[in-house]
């Protein structure tokens, strides 16, 4: 994989793409998609110079990224107080097999957001964590217990605005140079692509949930 | 999945977690069992005080973690000149469905690793980037044309010492309230773990490689 360039200072869009332009796709609905099929995102926050990247649960609620964390971390008080911040999601769809070593890199789809997030309360922050934990675990909403007054208390919500995205989308064959295609022993090797799927394995029940029967939602999930 | 928490600033350990002692292993055998079953990572670069977050594909190198990315990159060229990073990798496991949203987390296994990376050249920076390709392609190396001077000048290789690393695990059972676990209708739900597993799919060969016998080193891939 390739790494995005990054842009200069004081751009007026720090989130465009500049090289690998055969890998950017601008459009709005293909950040949303690639959101929206993800679960994790990785969110940067300086703390005295030193960048720390923090794995999250997220969702896209709109044109906002949803996360939430401990009301007792340094991260989040730090986002909480208008930290500008970097969400970043990716995910890998496989290998590419290019005849030469450079050539070889990854399907994926990522996407960086840029900005400053928002921190919820009240019903907006119920409203979203409940909408957090329909997008990681569709149909549990009407059946599990929601946050109790504490427990807000322990959270803080974020909403970081999807204003400035960009979005990077490897795929396709190999894109090898044209010598090895030519010469020998490159140009008769295999090449191409390796798929790489998630999928969902068998649900276990907790001692308690032993012989409750696997709700239908569950069952649902990976099957879409 | 809850965040981890960030030391204060000038803490001697800067990557030790405190919260959550129960998602904490601090064995550095662990840290790389994760990192050796990771081929993404994201690293964190401020410029201007904005943090980036982007996604890389890494390897495990001894005590180094290993990536790469274009010299064109101000990413790259700014992490070159030994600027402070973050590489932080996240393995997503499953879905812990707890009796309350609240207690409901993801499996996961994350490092987090901060320091200075090194720029790494001549036979170094080649011994590094055919291991970079050994760990994301198993066997490639023996038969993928290696790299040219004109595409070792294009690239920089980074070295990220190991040095300050700390590790989270999230697994077991859902770690419901006490409460949940006798009130009704929660008392009674299902609650448990769903795995997700990630496997290769099909290769599927580039036009000039179809009926080219698939190599048994990616035959071989999943199958560990």
């Amino acid at each position: 994989m390739t790494t995005s360039d990054l842009p200069a200072p004081g751009s007026t869009a720090r989130t465009r793409i500049r090289r690998l332009p055969d890998k950017t796709v601008t459009e709005r609905e293909v950040a949303y998609a690639i959101l929206d099929a993800g679960r994790l995102a990785h969110v940067g926050v300086v703390v005295d110079g030193q960048p720390y990247v923090v794995p999250v649960a997220f969702a896209r609620r709109g044109d906002d990224a949803i996360f939430h964390g401990s009301s007792a971390s340094r991260l989040f008080t730090t986002l909480a107080a208008g930290a500008p911040t970097c969400l970043t999601v990716t995910l890998v769809d496989g290998l590419v097999l290019a005849r030469s070593l450079f050539e070889s890199s990854m399907h994926y789809r990522s996407v960086m957001a840029l900005g400053v997030p928002r921190r919820l309360t009240g019903e907006e922050e119920v409203e979203a964590l409940l909408h957090l934990s329909e997008h990681l675990m569709p149909g549990r909403t009407a059946e599990a217990r929601h946050p109790l007054p504490q427990e807000l208390k322990a959270t803080i919500t974020l909403a970081l605005p999807l204003d400035e995205i960009s979005v990077k989308v490897g795929d396709g064959p190999p894109d090898d140079v044209p010598t090895d295609l030519v010469d020998e022993p490159f140009a008769s090797i295999w090449a191409g692509s390796v798929p790489i799927r998630e999928a969902f394995g068998e649900p276990l029940a907790d001692d308690q949930a032993t012989g409750v029967p696997l709700p239908a939602y569950v069952e649902n999930w990976g099957r879409a």
